[in-house]
């Protein structure tokens, strides 16, 4: 890392973030929920059921950047209303992707954490935008970036004023084709060596295989993860986008023991 | 590519886009300029130049994305008035960058081609806006993208009513470090066998290296591209940007014959 | 994984391999060990002080497959020699590497398990001769190669008669340089659920940085790794081959305390 | 390329290399041929058509370095008597793969060049045994290897007293699925600025489709490569190995003369 001096970089003084009764960087954060928000129905079912699972942020696309044009883009406004509900009635916080420069300012109004997906990692009039309003932001890795390229956007973020992210591991671009992308966990306590923000990894979408999803999580904890952000949908095969990659909430539940019970181990340890 | 039928798949009825005196998909088109608009000595002197050598459009960054947000940015409107002056001085139609949704309407008064940079490939938001104006588009393919991924993309432009769409293949990021990224050429005849739509070549940010432009733009020209996107400067070391992999007009006017002949000589054989 | 049915493949009557006291697939393997073989002090102190630490092999190179033909390429049999002493004074069963067809026979005389380096994972005329001989078979997974073709060169070995393949995921090649390559951890529940083999991680290559190892260790059992190789040295900024990213015994003691205790808390959760 | 001074390196002094009538380096070579030798009427067949067709040497695996230990491993001793066959009815000089350090010395009686394929590039036993004996050296890039391991590579050839090396550039790993590999073509000036040695391209491996080998081989000569090896096969869909990727007499006729006019034009244009 031989950038200039960075807000974004200096291992102490790490930073935590107040979302509801969470801090995050210093509370294992386990977000959950559908890849799209849906309908009501669904949206409420999977809160409940992810909330009493331990979940305790809830997660949900309201806006979906869709390889093809002719696929499902999302409800948008209607979507972050349906999440705003589930909210109410779970007290879950809400994380929710933002596409548009120009949806910044209004979509705080509906959710708690606004998410900048992979591929717009460095569409910097985005990140200037999240950067000058008081949500805090998730920022995935892009596919095809690097460790300091990741830092250099959360900076973008940092520099606007707004000093709450969390960076997101979601898996690199690589030629294996068994998993959908390469979960790079190694990425989890190089950012720890670096930098002072938390850190979360999505093994859904590094994946795309259920089966691998529960090692993966598993080992994202022992490597020192702040947290987890996973794709659950009562009806998997039914999604209306990354159908058949998101957990049922049975299959969530016993999962998410097993995540809480490895991370009070490792706060043990140390 | 087992993609659902998409407008922009389909090699017959080649798409030829009309910009100046150029028929974008039939004229070879050399574009050359600065990687940033620095003053306005500065552009009108290269346009000049490269006009003189050979190129028929001008290029030149107003809004640049930069890795780091220290990095210099872009003399943004100011830098947009440079370029329209350099083309009423040249008549050199003007291929720019747009970076922002926001922007794309009022830019229109000022370039003859909008152009999508790699890391913005998948901004869906930007592409729906470009699909709405009546200016061609210059789509470069992401460094993490596939072809298939590509198509997608100038699909979301096509369907919002834009048909004028010019692809442009500027190197995929790989472990290769001699060159910055490194040339996927087969790419040219793979969209040609695709689709419709042009295909051009940008050989200064696929190679990152002066030495290896001209022989890869010859290769590019063999292969069948369209047309050339070439980074010109008359102080290669000191532009405010891509410093150094910027070729003097000497070096790109010697080239330039070289590539026009080449290109004579392919028409020549089919 | 659409290949014919491979020896290698079916998850079920997982492999074990006996060697010395240990049941390689059922007791957690921890092999460790200087990078080269340089001298028999070296070897002497290093192999003492790995098995007070807890380690229950002993790695070391003799034959050395180095970038450059000018690097040291290793003592030979000398350093086999070397190696046999280390046992003998240790007990512990000793794994090295073979770079030659013609060298693993006799080879046989001195080591317990002949290592596979990545670079030669398809070198088919070496698979074959190792499947011939009845030594155990550490077998790295290539830096380019997917899991499919890492699963066929298992499947050379076990077809010449030899079941005993212990796979070893040890980071691939990517976009990234922070880490020398990125560890695909996915690597390890993805073997687990195609084929009955074990598999080992060697955090070492994979990361060619000191300060990830212990987590990407951690993150290696939590993930269900049968076992880790690590490089120790007792000088490691003198090393005569990959200086700098070997631990010392020190940091390698207390780095093993803590993959013992979490391999006992994972084996007590199922 | 911060390499110590290779034997490899420096631009000056061209090596040529004196193949039957060919000078390698000045003459342009065309090697065409099957795969892999099926037996003797298809050599014949193809050996007589390829020349008949422009090409100056041919091309046949006996050895075949295959994924799977249950697909075609190639006719051995057999096939290499083939080729000698087909060289004393057509005069050209054959080019086949060794896998193997102990078949070195012998299979000299039987080819004019000793191939080092992709997966072997690293194989140091081999190269070392190459490097003794005085038959020229076509080394293929490793698909996931630098150019700087790669002239390394060339290093331990040249450094055992051997200094008849061909580079082959056979395109490298990426996440592109649409061609079989991504042909680095930028490798090509690469090498003439570094080394001495010349350097040819194989369209056929690093593309996988037979429609984009035509433009490849053009951009290839543009770029200044100083041949190209091709698979041609009289029933391409077959083929024992490579099925569907070898180009017919046909086609490799109409190509090789394209290849040769562009070669002609561009010899003339400097």
């Amino acid at each position: 890392m031989n950038d200039l001096k960075l807000a974004a970089l200096g291992k102490n003084n790490k930073t935590t973030i107040k979302v509801g009764h969470i801090n995050v960087g210093q509370d294992f954060v386990l977000i959950a929920g559908p890849c799209s928000v849906e309908s009501e129905e669904q949206v409420s079912e999977i809160a409940v059921a992810v909330k009493r699972a331990g979940a305790n942020m809830l997660r949900g696309g309201a806006f979906k950047p869709r390889t093809s044009p002719y696929s499902f883009q999302g409800l948008g406004l209607k979507g972050l209303k349906i999440l705003k509900k589930a909210k109410e009635q779970t007290d879950l916080p809400v994380v929710s992707e933002v596409l548009d420069p120009r949806d910044v300012s209004w979509m705080c109004d509906y959710v708690d954490i606004l998410q900048i997906g992979a591929r717009n990692m460095q569409n910097f009039s985005l990140l200037k935008e999240v950067g000058q309003v008081n949500r805090p932001v998730l920022l995935k890795r892009g596919m095809y970036s690097t460790i300091s390229e990741w830092l250099n956007c959360a900076e973008y973020i940092l520099k606007e004023g707004n000093p709450n992210v969390i960076l997101c591991e979601r898996g690199i671009r690589t030629f294996e084709t068994y998993s959908r992308n390469t979960l790079d966990l190694s990425a989890v306590p190089a950012i720890k060596e670096l930098s002072h923000l938390p850190i979360i990894v999505d093994p859904t979408h590094a994946t795309g295989r259920v089966s691998l999803i529960p090692s993966m999580s598993l080992a994202a904890v022992a490597a020192g993860a702040d947290g987890l952000i996973v794709e659950v949908h009562d009806k998997p095969e039914e999604a209306l986008s990354d159908r058949g990659q998101a957990l049922t909430p049975e299959f969530f539940s016993r999962m998410a023991k097993k995540i809480f019970d490895l991370r009070d181990f490792m706060e043990k340890q140390n």
